[in-house]
Formats: structure tokens, C-alpha cells, sequence
């Protein structure tokens, strides 16, 4: 075995553990990386393979690595298994061939579930089986402002419910947001003079640093590979096709390690006019052969739906600005795509003179949860002018608005539902009504304001779920979704069927509300 | 050139028409028919292939032929272009092989459009370009009840609005619809024992003179090749793969000639619990290469949506019981497809004890047009009890309910709007407006009830259309949908901008309405 620097790279959570002395370990759903050293002359971005293959049993993963400049190559990989692994790296540069090595992958820690996937056909958990129900925001361009507003980020982030944020790789050029970034992706000389060949790795080393600092916080990178926001002013929203194939196979070798990745294609997918839709089918076909661990894949659209049944596409990542006004509208998605449905825009709360960044901060709550009942995850954005020009949606600071303390009352109430996450109970009825019937049912009476609530459950659709029976208790709780407030309903309630479609309480019981808009029902089966 | 019976099979429009002496003739897109003799030993429908080669010029289109029983063999041609064609038979059998003939195609009589194609992405027209806006209603097995009901269901559909029905191929058994078809599509006997290699010709005799009567009252048959409402008891719904591919082939060589067949591959396609998805796209690839005129294709759901964007799929056949309550909800659906949509099914105007079949004709009414300003298709069906079980919805015979003459008003209203079809305006803030922006809007007001309407003109969204423009003028009819009736509004409407998004009248006018629900507004460019 050639002598090669290798490290394990534990990530945070490993830190303080005690490791076998003279073992390398690293724990599963970590990063174990490889450092090399090899050519620094010509160009080693383009003119140089490295890859490792790892090996525990049966088991082969093939993994390829990177150019990190000043001679240095990386090959970093995430063990899915724990125990014993070996490697051996293969390269058409002889220095970088041949190396090889050993070492053990220990359970996760407490805060490491692996990475997300797909679950119960609509919603997620991580790797570990634990649910994840996603809760988002975004700040498209916040790791290219500066260590000082990047750290009041993260520390508003901390401070918030929010457990994924989408964010793009690429600087962003848009209203509001017109300053250049500190670095540049690529090598050369602002604002047009670029080497597509030549990748900066300061560039890729920060945006690392960015997506790690989420991880520490439980916060998945919804990392947005290419975008519209660019208009031509740096041009990487128009780079050649062998450009753009090389810059997924290089972000993807340098991210694909880190658990706390999800890959999204593009914003607007169809607002980059230089692109046709083959091109993306093309950008899901490389990661889906490159990634090894194939990390969650969308992309988010403009006016235009993608086509999200097809098969890289692992969840429908939606636009859409009155979708989330009905949950009769959201479930729809579900229906056509038979995937996890996550609403990643469905305009911001903000106050900007647009209609799609000025929603008051009762109806993008509201929005919220007519997603939820209807068995979707909906995303926030936060658009306030400020004199600083310090927009959340782009920029990321300080969160200004309304709406996030709710939503992390939302997030307990998801956390507290079933980790198999709500589905529509009787959607072409009662879209009002999310849960798994018939142990819990959330009921959302959104605008309505009515002074009582008359105890009614839905005969499920077939295959929806297990049917309500007579005399089933349940307790009920009233939620205040804009006051953050559970109020338990004294006693129980006993079903009754009333006829073929609805079963009642049998006294005839109804809740009593107080006639505010934003209520909810909560319902849970009592076993006894 | 062998002799061979051949007869043009005109049609009904051309019976009329003087043709040169002598001359064969057929009109555009009406159908040639070669008819010959041959063996009627064995088992002719798998042992003999009958086809013949059409060639005008350089185009060539190859037709397969059946077998119709009595040693008849036929070839059927839907020709589509005028002028000389000449043809030529092949066959594995000698007496079939190599017959040949020559015919003029002349053009189309006044009632002969030619088949129903997509147009402008969502919409449809003619081959002829004459716009066709579908307007369905449903008789599932209305084919199967006898000369008298089936003559009554002509007679009904002949004064009805509907210019499309939904019918199957097979015989149907359900709840109020447990009679035993005259005849059956096999050889064999009731109710199971059935030779799947051997077809009844009668039965699709029959069916196809059906087709015609409704080809000459101006209906597109949507013919459905399978259902789930057998449930094993004569077992074509759980046939070999074999037998179902076989019948697809043969219905093909029958059926497709007649310019106003749709292919539905499957009523309720989830309900058939013997087949797999899988199945319904290699139907749909049968369909595809057997057809030579590519007649629209579609499959309509039961509770789970189709993949409606592969490629064979024309448009979207959905039946979904809550999307057009709102056309917010119904124009997702456009964007998620890309094809025209059609709800064929969104619960029926009735009274059985089903919550399927017991809307209102108000509410039944209130969705077409839900639908309609939402830039899509809407379906009617009706199954109100009466003691002689005869329900419009699988039988046929007469209309008892109250949409039908509100139907023909929005008819009138369809053949009124643009031939590009109605469009949704803006669709993520205010679904009410559909048409063609900037020349016909329709605002649908639903179950509103104001006092007056302002005027007022969104913006529409990027690539929607032109937008409308200050100064434009126009002239506005206020609609009563339910009670018909069209009132013209003194004066005109001049465009005023008001802020980024909306345009209102230069005076300030509103227009005045009766405080009952269901009204739409109509406005038109006046170009002067």
C-alpha cells in the first residue's frame, strides 16, 4: 500500500467519541475521505480519474473523487453499512492508483440518522427509519454573503423549526439582490471571462463548510444545482452542455458524501430559455449515476410543471401560488404523481410589490396547513423589504416575519403524528380531513368560523386506510393555529354510524370553537 | 387482379352524392371496404392474416383485416386525403393474397370532419380544422339492451347537446344493470364457458352499426375496451394476456376505419384487480401500432390516476369526484399533463344512494362550467331510480334530469368562444376567468351571489396570451346559466390600468347583477 494521508472525516457528532486507539473509524452516514496527492500541472479538473471502490462483503460502492487544487485530490465516501470496510483507489494518474486501506464504520450517534428518503410513498424518513417531516425555507443565495451574515443565518436557523432550506449552488442575481459574490465557482475574471474547465475549490470548500454548518443544526441542504437567476450576467446559466455535464459530475463528487444533501436540478427550471427539458432529463441522469447513494432528487418549475413521474424524479418539488389555498387542490399532486409532494413555493410572506412576495403572514400559515391536511409539505419564504436590502428569500439574516413561530407550533404537531405521516382521509368529501384513519384524524377549518364543530368521521375511500367502527373512542383537542394554542376536549367520543358514509358521536356530541378563523381538530384513537 | 367483392362503404352523408360512372368513390375520411372470400375451415380468426397496402404517391399505409365470419373477409380504410388510391392485399392465405383495386377519395361532405385530433395542447378540432369542444355524457352498456331501448337512446341523444358517449365494447354487470346481453362478443356459451380464439362477428356487427347511428347524429363514440364491471361472471375482464391482445387486434381492424372512434383503453382501469398497470400500457401499444389513423387514446381511473403523460396518451380521461368544484383545482391537472383534459366522470346528476350518483342538476351544471373556465372538459351522466331500472348512465332511454337543457346552453357558449378554446386567464389568482386573452373573457361567478360585478381584467401571467392593453374596448353579456338566458350590457368597456395586474374600466363601471348564483360574465374585444 502507497502511503496516502487519509482521514476520517467524522463530522460533528463523532467528535467526542472514544475510538479504538490505531483504528480508523468513522460512523455510519459519515464522511470517510481519502486525501491524495498528485498531478498539479495541466489541467487535473479535466485531464485527471480518480475514484476509490469500497468494499465490505458483497458490497461494492464506486465513488469518485475530486480535484481540490494545490495537488491535492479527495475521494469522500458515506458508508451506508456499518463494520468493516476496505478501499482501493483506481486512476489513470499513476501517483493517485493503487492505494488501498481499511477501516470500520460504527453505529450512528443520536443526532445521525443517515440520509433522507423517500417513505409510505408520500412522505420521508431518514435512512435510520426515523420520520422526517419537512418543513422548509429558503435562502437561494445566503452562502455567498460574507462570514458575518452567514453566521446571524445559521444562528436564526438554530433558532427556527425549519429542517430543510433550499439554496443554490451558483451565485444569484435578482431584484434585490444584485451584489456580487465574495468568490466565484469557476476560475477566472468576473463577470464573464470564465474557465467552464477550471472549477475554484475555495468556492466548493465554502459552500461545504455552509452545508455542514445545516447538518450540525438537523438541517437538510436542498442544494439547487442550476437556476435562471443569472440572466447571462456571469453566464452560468448558459454554459456549454459538456460544462454543465462536468459541473454535476464535480459537485456531485465533492457533496454526494454529505448526508444532509438533497439534489435539487434547478429553480424555474423553465425560466433558464437556454435549456430545453432533455437538458434536465440529462442533469437527472447523471446523478442518478453518479451519486452512489442516490440522494433525494427534484426540481422546481416556473410556470411549467416537469414532468415528475419520471423515475430519477424522487419527489414532486412544486411551485405553485393557490394550490395550497384548498387542500382539495394539493392532494391532486399527490394523486397524479404517486410521490412525496413538497410545495416549495407557494409565494412568501413579505410585503414586496409583488403579488408573490406579499402574503400576510395569517395566510401563508393558512397555506400551510391546507398542505398538511391534505398530505403534503409546504415551504416558507420570507420576503420583508428592509432598508439593508437583507431579503430572507435570497440573502438569508434575520427572520422579520409572523409566520415561523407558528410553524414551529406546526412542526409539533407533526412531530406528535403518526410516523407513517397524514394522508387524505375521503378526499373527494372531506379534503378538510388528514390523518391515518382510524387511529388520527386532523381536521383544519382554515377561514371557517364556525362556534362548534359537530364530531363527524368519514367512511375512508377503499385503500385508504382502515375503515371507522362503531363504538371506537377517541379524545379530541382544539388547535389554535395562529394563537399556538392545544385545548383538550373533556371526555371521549364513541362512534356511531350515522349511514354508509359517516360515522358520529354516539351522544351526539359536538366541540364547542371560538368562532376565530385558523382552528383545528386533533383526534386520537383511544385504545381500551 | 383476382376478382374480389369490394364495395365503398360511403356512410351515411355520401349515399346521396352523384358519383362518375364506374368509378369507385369514397369521400375523405369516410371508409373503403374490401370485402372477400376465403377459408372458412379451422379457426380462421388465428390462422389467416389478412392486410392490405393503400398507397397514394409516396404514402403507403398498411391496414389489417378480420375475419367476419362465413368465409367473409373485410379490410377497412378510413382514406386521408382525396385523390386516386389504389391498394393491394396480403395474406398467408392464397385466396386472400394479392387482390388489388384502385378508388377515388372525393372530399368531404358538409357533415364529415374527420376524426377528433388534440389542438392548441389542450383542446381538440376536427382533421379538418373545424374546432370540436366535447360535451360527453355516458351510456356504458346501452349497446346491449335491445332494438326498442337502443333505438330510444338515439332518439334522446339526438335532441340532447352531447357530441360524445362514453359505451363499452363488453356487456356490463352492476348494481341496476344485471340483464344478460342479447349476444356476446365470443363463441361459446353463457356465462363462462368461452372460446377466446373465436369472436362472435355478430356482436360487433352490431356494435359498429351503433357507432354509425352515432357517427350520423354528430357523436364521438369513445369506445371502451375494458371494465371491470364482469367481476369474473362472464370473465372478459380477467381474459389471457393472449386473449386480450387478440381482442385489441381485432377490435382495431374493426372499429378503427370509423372516423369518430376514441379509444379508452379501460373504464375505472384500477378496479380491474386481475390486471397490472404494465397491461394498460402494452394495450396502449397495440393501439398505437394497429391503428393506423391514431384515433385519441386515453384510460379513465377509478381511485388511482393513470400516468397520463406517457406518450401514447392523447388526453387525460379522469374521473375525480371534487376537482371541478373549483376550477382551481380542475386546471392543475392541465398543468401537470400538458394534454387536453376531460373529466368523463365527476359524480352524476341523480338519486341513487350512492354519493356518486345523487348531485343535483345545479351542482352538476356548476361543475361544467367550473371546468370549462378552468380550460377544460367536463362529463355528464345521469342515474336518477325509476321502477323499470332503466338508468341513462349504463342503459340509455330517456333524460329525466335538469342539466341536459343547461348543458345545450353552455354548448351554445362553447361554439360562441374562440376556436383556440378557453383558457385559463390567470389561473394562480383568479381561476373564475377563463377565455383568450385579450379578445373573450369568461368570468364564472358560481355560487356567488353579488349584486354587481366589478370590471375588472387581470394581467394575464407570462405566455398566457397578450396582454390587455389600456384603452382596449369591450362589450359585456351577463349569463344566467342555470335559467339561460343572455343579457347584453348597455355600452362599452374601456380598459384602464389600475396597478401591475389588473386593468378596470376607464369610468369606473361595474356591472349589475340579480343576486342569484350561477352567473358568468362574457366579455369581447371590440376591434374599431
Amino acid at each position: 500500500m502507497k502511503l496516502a494521508g487519509v482521514i476520517g472525516y467524522l463530522g460533528w457528532m463523532l467528535v467526542a467519541m472514544a475510538l479504538p486507539a490505531g483504528a480508523e473509524s468513522v460512523e455510519q452516514w459519515g464522511v470517510y475521505e481519502i486525501k491524495l496527492t498528485g498531478p498539479a500541472t495541466g489541467n487535473p479538473f479535466v485531464e485527471v480519474q480518480v475514484a476509490a471502490e469500497f468494499t465490505q462483503g458483497g458490497t461494492m460502492v464506486r465513488v469518485n473523487g475530486f480535484y481540490d487544487g494545490e495537488g491535492v485530490y479527495r475521494v469522500r465516501f458515506m458508508p451506508e453499512k456499518t463494520g468493516e470496510w476496505t478501499w482501493q483507489t483506481r486512476s489513470n494518474a499513476r501517483e493517485l492508483d493503487g492505494h488501498c486501506g481499511t477501516f470500520t464504520v460504527v453505529p450512528a450517534g443520536p443526532h445521525d440518522h443517515g440520509p433522507v428518503r423517500v417513505a409510505h410513498t408520500y412522505h420521508f424518513a431518514y435512512a435510520d427509519g426515523t420520520p422526517y417531516k419537512p418543513l422548509g425555507t429558503t435562502c437561494y443565495a445566503w452562502t455567498q454573503q460574507g462570514p458575518e451574515l452567514e453566521a446571524a443565518t445559521l444562528a436564526t436557523l438554530a433558532a427556527s423549526p425549519f429542517n430543510k432550506l433550499r439554496m443554490c449552488v451558483f451565485p444569484k442575481r435578482y431584484d434585490w439582490n444584485t451584489n456580487e459574490p465574495p468568490q466565484y465557482p469557476f476560475a477566472g475574471t468576473p463577470t464573464t471571462n470564465w474557465d467552464f474547465t477550471r472549477f475554484n475549490p475555495a468556492y466548493f470548500q465554502h459552500l461545504e463548510q455552509r452545508i455542514l454548518d445545516l447538518q450540525k443544526l438537523g438541517i437538510e441542504a436542498d442544494v439547487i444545482l442550476f437556476h435562471p437567476y443569472d440572466g447571462g450576467h456571469w453566464g452560468f446559466d448558459r454554459m456549454p452542455a459538456a460544462a454543465d455535464d462536468r459541473y454535476l459530475r464535480y459537485v456531485t463528487a465533492r457533496l454526494a458524501a454529505f448526508r444532509n444533501v438533497w439534489w435539487s436540478l434547478a429553480n424555474e427550471y423553465d425560466f433558464m430559455k437556454e435549456k430545453k427539458e432533455s437538458d434536465f432529463v440529462r442533469f437527472g441522469g447523471i446523478l442518478t449515476q453518479e451519486d452512489p447513494y442516490h440522494h433525494l432528487i427534484s426540481i422546481h418549475n416556473g410556470q411549467l410543471m416537469f414532468n415528475h413521474t419520471l423515475p430519477f424524479i424522487t419527489h414532486a418539488s412544486i411551485q405553485n401560488g393557490s394550490a395550497v389555498e384548498d387542500a382539495g387542490r394539493a392532494e391532486l399532486f399527490r394523486d397524479v404523481y404517486r410521490k412525496p409532494v413538497v410545495f416549495d413555493e407557494v409565494k412568501y410572506e413579505g410585503n414586496l410589490p409583488r403579488r408573490w412576495g406579499n402574503l400576510s403572514a395569517e395566510e401563508l400559515v393558512f397555506r400551510f396547513w391546507e398542505g398538511t391536511v391534505a398530505g403534503t409539505y409546504v415551504g416558507h419564504g420570507e420576503t420583508y423589504l428592509s432598508p439593508d436590502n437583507i431579503i430572507w428569500w435570497s440573502k438569508g439574516g434575520a427572520l422579520k416575519g409572523q409566520s415561523p413561530a407558528r410553524l414551529a407550533f406546526l412542526k409539533q404537531v407533526l412531530d406528535d403524528a403518526p410516523a407513517e405521516g397524514i394522508d387524505p382521509i375521503d378526499k373527494w368529501q372531506s379534503p378538510a380531513y388528514g390523518g391515518q384513519a382510524p387511529n388520527y384524524y386532523l381536521i383544519y377549518l382554515g377561514k371557517q368560523t364556525p362556534a362548534s364543530w359537530e364530531f363527524l368521521l368519514p367512511k375512508p375511500p377503499l385503500g385508504a386506510g382502515q375503515p371507522a367502527a362503531e363504538g371506537m373512542q377517541f379524545t379530541a383537542e382544539v388547535l389554535d393555529t395562529w394563537n399556538m394554542t392545544v385545548t383538550p376536549v373533556p371526555g371521549r367520543f364513541v362512534l356511531h354510524k350515522r349511514d354508509n358514509y359517516s360515522y358520529v358521536d354516539r351522544d351526539g356530541r359536538a366541540i364547542e370553537l371560538p368562532g376565530r378563523p385558523y382552528m383545528a381538530i386533533r383526534l386520537k384513537r383511544v385504545n381500551d
